[in-house]
């Protein structure tokens, strides 16, 4: 498969839509539109006895509280995942961890959407200085260990339940 | 929460892109971006000892042959959940299901994509005519359930993580 053209005939403030040109190995070809994304990280981010998600607004899906993993867009030029995931962890709960590994990568949506997911487990907490640009609509949950196939039952969210399933893998095998 | 208005910008063959501006409980509001999505079905099949994966290119991806479940978007009009996965499953694994269940619904990127996925479950599975609109790019693939656990670690699409983590789940309560 070989992309043979790219044209951008949409430009948002975040969103972005191309057209595509693909060839096939059997010869044809296709147009596709594709909605770019400059991907995103999660992190399953806990402690001895419990971990942390986040409520917010997420207006695209209408929902007003959604529960999910930490997680942010990797929108900062030149940053890796892992400082991305890092920085999200400060920003959004107020974290340092001393512990990182990468769990998944995964495409969302990869019929329309160019985002990939990478989500990280981080361990070795402490507190750091919240940041700056806090939101003001993002609630902190600390979820007790015991409370995860629970969370799991109620999360709505993908990549916060490719996440949360991953940590009860984890758990099982005595992690 | 409360949509105060809403206006697409952006109306392409398949994508979609609404301006929309919302109202929240402190009394704030914002302006959004969201990319349309009409809901997408996926179905873990299986029978006694297997289950079903197809491969396909994923463009906005640029993946030549992503591994996923059976699955397609809400694009019929009229059609419920149930209705939709029962078609995807004929016309890309070329089977019917007398057993149908909903396991999951969730937004694979609820920050930006209005994308809302309902994964069910199937069994009883039977040969049906493979559907006239079958796609020539996309493989079916029968995977043994005792490499379900290597599917898991192969696949890199998140509904099809979800879905075959619960199935995992399910197998382990001896479902």
């Amino acid at each position: 498969m070989e992309r043979l053209s790219s044209k951008t005939v949409y430009e948002g403030r975040i969103a972005q839509v191309r057209l595509e040109e693909f060839r096939y190995d059997d010869g044809g070809t296709e147009l596709r539109e594709v909605v770019g994304h400059p991907g995103a990280v999660a992190i399953v981010a806990r402690d001895r006895d419990a971990f942390y998600m986040v409520r917010q607004p997420r207006e695209p899906v209408d929902e007003p509280a959604l529960l999910e993993l930490p997680a942010g867009k990797r929108d900062v030029e030149g940053e890796t995942r892992l400082e991305c995931a890092q920085r999200e962890l400060a920003e959004e709960i107020g974290r340092a961890a001393t512990e990182w590994r990468e769990l998944k990568r995964f495409y969302p949506s990869p019929g329309l959407l160019e985002e990939e997911v990478t989500v990280f487990a981080a361990a070795g907490l402490s507190a750091v200085e919240a940041a700056a640009d806090e939101d003001e609509r993002l609630e902190v949950v600390r979820v007790p260990l015991a409370d995860l196939d629970a969370t799991i039952d109620e999360c709505r969210d993908g990549k916060s339940l490719v996440g949360l399933m991953l940590l009860r893998e984890e758990l099982r095998e005595g992690a």
